[in-house]
C-alpha cells in the first residue's frame, strides 16, 4: 500500500499541481525585450532557447512578449488552461504543452476574451486552436502546432506553472517569452536584462552593417571572409 | 469469363458512375447554417464530421457553406472535375476526394470560372490546386491539401456524387459542406435543420459567456469547475 | 431547453453508442479471403477500399482477415477498447479511429491478452499502440499508425460498431479487414463472396503470367503494350 | 598519397568551388516569361521543370522571375550564400540547395539588403529564412521551405554557380527561374524564348476558353470529352 | 566591448561546456530499472519523461538503460560526440539532442566501437545515424529520428553534459535513460529508486491481471467500469 | 499551328522517350563498388550525390549495386516500368523517379518476376511498392518511399534512360547506383573507378582506427582534436 501512495506522490510532483506566486522576470528587462524580434535575441542569447519552427502565427504579423504562465495540458482536455487564467497577470503570455502530440483546438475566442480580460498579451500552444477569425479580429497573438475546429473536454488533470517543454524548449514559469512571424524564444528570467543589452547591443551593430550592404560593399570584404575561404580551399573558376 | 464480368460489375458500383438528381439538404436549413462557423456547427454536431486540419484555405478569410456535390479523382487525373461541372446546381459546394495521397494542382481558373458560371459557392479537395492568385482575385473559396503548379490529365475515370472520405470524413452528395478559417464540417442533409438549430441555440449562449468572461469573470467560477477539480486532487502550492 | 435535449440526442446518435448484435460477412466467404494477399483483394474489389499506407505492421510478416468490431476512440481514451472486448466474437478483427490525430499507446498486452481470450485475430488502429516485445512474441498480428509507450485515460465515451473512418477508409461493423506487409483493406459484408470469387480468378491467372515473365517474356509482349505505346507517340532513340 | 589526392580532386569537383562567368538565358526571353505565371510556363514546358509544393513563399503574392545564381549549402552554414552575393548580376534570382535537409534560418535582412543591393530579384531555398516581417516590408520575394530564427555559421565550404537540386529540381547556372503563389519553376537557358512563345501561345489560348466557361459553356462539350468518357464505360445514374 | 564579453560569457553557459565528474544515479536502482520496459516504467513515473514516439529502435528489439551522459550537438556536426567519448564511464547511456532539426549521420560504426570500447550500453539521438549492418552486428543498440548515410564535419561547438531536450523530454546528465521497442524514457536521478520500486509494485499486479483476462474475464468487470460507463450514458443497442 | 508543334517537340525531350544503347559504368568498377557499403562510398565521393533518408529497403539487409536504368512515371501509372525491362541488361538496377509526390504501389512481384529474369539487380522507386511477402522471399532487393497495395493504370507516358532527379539525386541512365541499409547513392558513370578506389583507401584505413578506437584510444587523441578544440574556446568544468 504505501507502494502505491508513493508512486501517487510521484505523480504528483508533476500533474495535478498548480503553482501560485511564481516569479517573473523583471518587468523593465521584458518591456526592453520586447523591442526586439526573434532573431535578434535568439542571437544574443547564444543561439538557445528557440522553439522547433512548426510553431506558427495564425495570422500575419502576430507578435508578443511577456512573462511565461506554463501549462501542461493532456490529449483532447483543455481543462487547465481555465485553471490557469485565473494565474493569469497583467503581462503574461501563457505557454501550453500537452502530454503527447495533439492538434485539437484547445483554445477559442471566449478563452481568448477571459485570458485579455486578465491582461494575458499571447498564447504559444504546442497543440491546435480555432476561432481563426474571431483570435484575428481581437488581434489576440497565438501561434501554435494547428489550426482545428475540433473542441475538448474537461475531465483530466494536467499542471499549472511547473517546468514544461514547448516545441522543443524547456520553459519554465516567469521565463520571457517573445514571439513573432520568424518563431517563438525563451529567454530564462534570470537572463533577461543580460540578454536585452546584448540585443541592444548587436541591434546597433546590425544598423551600420545594413548601411554599408546597401551601399554595395560585400559581406566578403565586410567580414573580412576571403583571407579564411582561401584557406579552406575554396576555388574561383571561369 | 463470368467472374470477370462480375469483376467489373463490383468496381462499376464505386467508379466510373455520374449520379444525378442527387437529394440536397433543405435550403432554408443550409442558409441558416451559413451564418455560422465550422467550430459552433462541430460543437453543435456533437463534434463529429469534421474533416482533419490538413486541408487548409488558399487565402486568409475564406468560407464557404452549400450542398455537396461529391467527386472521387484518380492521382495526377482531373478528368471528373470537369464531369461534376455539370452536375452542379446553384448554391453547391464540390468536395473532392483521390483514389491515393497526390498533391498535384487539380484544379484552377478555368474550372473556377466554370464552376461559378455553374453557381458554385466553392471547393473542398483533398488533393493539390493551382492558379491561386487569379482564384483569390475572383474570391472564390477553395480549401486544400497542397498548393501545386503541376497540371493534370484526363485519362482515367473516377466517379461523381458517390459516397466519398475527404480529409477523413464521409460526404454523401447533397450533405451540407461548411469551411472557414478553423476547418471543414459535413453535416449529414437530413440533420441539417436539427444543427441549425443546436448551432443557433449555441451561438446566443456563447455571447453571453463571451460578456462576463470580457468582464473578468473566470471560467473556473463561471462553469463551477472548482469542486469537480479539488475532487479529482488539483492542488494549488505556493 | 428543449433544443439542448436534441442537441444531445444528435451526439448521442453517434457517440455513447454500443451495438450488439452485429451482422457479420458470410464465414465461408471470410475463410477464403484469408487465402489471399491485400493487394490480390484490392485488385478483386475495383481499387476501393484501400487504407491509407501510414498503417503499418508492429512486426514483419503480420497478417489477418476477419470480420470488423469497430471502435471510435477519443484522443488519450482506451476505454472503449475494453467496452469492445466484450461484443468480440471469434474470427472479429477490431477496427479503431479517433476522433482526432492522436499517437498514444491505446493498446499493450493487456488488452490483447483480453481480446486474444475472445477470439480476435488482430487489431487495426489509426493511433498508437505499445509493448512491441510482448505483442510479437504473442504473434498478435497489429497495423497501427504509431508505436508509443504513452498509456491512456479512462474518462470519455466513444462508441462501440457504429460506421468509422479508419486510414480514410468507410469500416462498417461486421466488413471483412484483410491486413498484411502490403497495407489494409476493407470489404464490405455483402460483397465478400464476389470478392472472394475475383480475388481467386485473378491469382489463377497471376500465376500463369508469373511463369512466361519468370521464363523472359515481356510484359510489353505479353499485354500487348507495343500498339497503343506507338500510337500515344512512344519514341525510341539511340 | 595519391589516392588522396584523388579523392580530393574529385570533392573539389563539386565543393569549394566559385564559377564566375556563367552563361545567362537570353535577357529579352527571360523578360517575356516574367510576364506569365508559373502554372503556365510549365505547361509550356511540357510539365517538367517544377519544384516540390513545400517551397513556399514567406509572404502572399510574392513573385519573382531571373536568371539563376546557385548556391550549394552545407547544414548551419550560410557561409556560401556570402560568396554567392557577388557573383549576383541585375536581374539573378538565387537558388540555393542544401547538402541534406536542413530548416535553419540561412537567410535574414541584412543578406538580402546586400542581394538587393547587387540586383537580385528574389531567393529561392531548400531550407529556412528569417526577419519575414522586414523582408515583407522590403517586398523581397522568397520562396521557402521553412521558417526559423535559429542562425547559421560560416564554418564549412559549399559551392557557387554548380549544378544542384533544389525542391526536386535540376537547376543549372544561367537558367531562368520563375516563382509565385503557384510554386517554383525552372527554365533550362537554352530553352528560354521557346517557352515563353509557346506560354505566350498558350495564354491566349486560355483567355477564349475562360470567356466560353463564364458564359455557362461546360468544359464537356467545349472539349469534346463526353465520347471519349463514354467509351471509357462512365455511366450516368438517377 | 564589454557587451560583447557579458554576450559571449552568457552563450559560453551553453555551448562550448564539457561538464566532467557528474552525479549518476544509484547503480543499484539503474539495474533494476534495467529489468523492466519503457511503458512500464513510463506508467510508474506517473507518465511524464517519454520521448516522441519518432525515436526508433534500428533495430527490432533493440533495448537499454543507463545513465545518460548528455550531448548538444550542431546541424552537420558530430564533434561533441567524439568528446563525449571520453566522458562516458560503463554503464551510461550517451543520449544527443541537436540545436535544430537536422537528419544527418552523426553517429556510426568507429564511433560505437569507441562508445562500447568506454562501457557505453547505447545511444538516443535526436537526429540520424549510419552504417546500420555494422551496429545491428555489433549489438549496439541504438535509437535514433533517422537513418542516414550523410557524414558530418568537425567544424562547431556544442556541449557535453549540460542539460537538454531530446525527443521533447529534458534530460539532465546522470538522469537514468530506458529505452525498447516501445521508445525512450528518463528518470530523474534522484527519483530511480522510487521509480524503480513503483514499476515493480506495478509489474506485479499485471500479471495477475493478465491471468484473469487470458482466462476470459473481462476488463469491464475487472475494473468495475460497467457502472461509471452507464453513468456517463453509455447505452446498448441492438 | 507551327507554336504547337514547337511545343510538342520541346515537351518530346523529356517525356514520351525511351533512349536504348546508354553507356553504362565500366563493369570491372562496378564490381569493385559492390564491396564498399554507401556509407563508405558517399565519403569516398566527397560527400554528394546521397538519395534523402526517407527511401527506405523494404525488408532489413537489402542490398544492391548496379548500373541505372533510369524511369521517368507519372502519378498512379506505372506503364514506363514494363518500358524499362526491356532495356534492363544483367548488372542493372532500375531507378525510379515520378513526376510528382505519389505513394501508389508502382511495383510488385510480376515486375519483380520479369526484372529478375532480364538480370536486374534491385529498385530504387521514388514512390511506392506491394507485395512486400514476395518480393522478400524473392531476396528482390527494393528502397522506396512508401509500402502500398494502391495498384496502377497503363496510360500516360514518361520516358526511359533520361537524366532524372530520385530522391533529391541526379541519376544519368549508366551511372552506379548502390544501395543498402544506410541509403541510397549515386556514382557517376565516369567517376566509377576513381571512387571505388578512394572507397578502398578509405577502408582500409578504416580498420585501423577501429582497431585502436576498440583498444580504447580515443578519438580525441587519435585525430588530435584536443587543440584545436581548446582553441576555439572548449572549457571543461567540474
Amino acid at each position: 500500500m504505501e507502494k502505491r501512495i508513493e508512486t501517487n506522490k510521484m505523480q504528483m510532483n508533476q500533474l495535478g499541481i498548480v503553482k501560485r506566486g511564481i516569479d517573473r522576470a523583471d518587468a523593465a528587462a521584458v518591456a526592453q525585450l520586447a523591442g526586439f524580434g526573434v532573431a535578434t535575441i535568439h542571437e544574443a542569447m547564444g543561439r538557445v532557447g528557440l522553439m522547433r519552427p512548426y510553431l506558427k502565427p495564425i495570422y500575419a504579423g502576430a507578435h508578443c512578449c511577456g512573462t511565461a504562465v506554463t501549462v501542461l495540458l493532456q490529449p483532447g482536455d483543455n481543462w487547465m488552461l481555465h485553471v490557469a487564467a485565473e494565474q493569469i497577470a497583467p503581462g503574461d503570455v501563457v505557454v501550453a504543452a500537452c502530454t503527447t502530440d495533439n492538434t485539437d483546438g484547445f483554445f477559442g475566442d471566449l478563452l481568448a476574451t477571459s485570458f485579455q480580460a486578465r491582461g494575458a498579451r499571447g498564447l504559444v500552444i504546442d497543440g491546435g486552436v480555432r476561432d481563426i477569425k474571431d483570435l484575428t479580429a481581437m488581434q489576440f497573438p497565438v501561434f501554435a502546432k494547428a489550426v482545428s475546429a475540433k473542441g475538448t473536454v474537461k475531465a483530466t488533470l494536467g499542471s499549472v506553472n511547473i517546468e514544461i517543454v514547448c516545441g522543443g524548449a524547456v520553459v519554465h514559469p516567469g521565463d520571457v517569452v517573445i514571439a513573432d512571424d520568424d518563431g517563438v524564444v525563451v529567454v530564462p528570467a534570470a537572463m533577461a536584462q543580460q540578454v536585452a543589452d546584448a540585443a541592444a547591443a548587436r541591434e546597433a551593430n546590425e544598423a551600420a552593417k545594413r548601411a554599408r550592404l546597401a551601399a554595395g560593399v560585400l559581406g566578403l570584404d565586410m567580414y573580412a571572409m576571403r583571407e579564411p575561404l582561401a584557406q579552406l580551399g575554396l576555388r574561383y573558376v571561369d
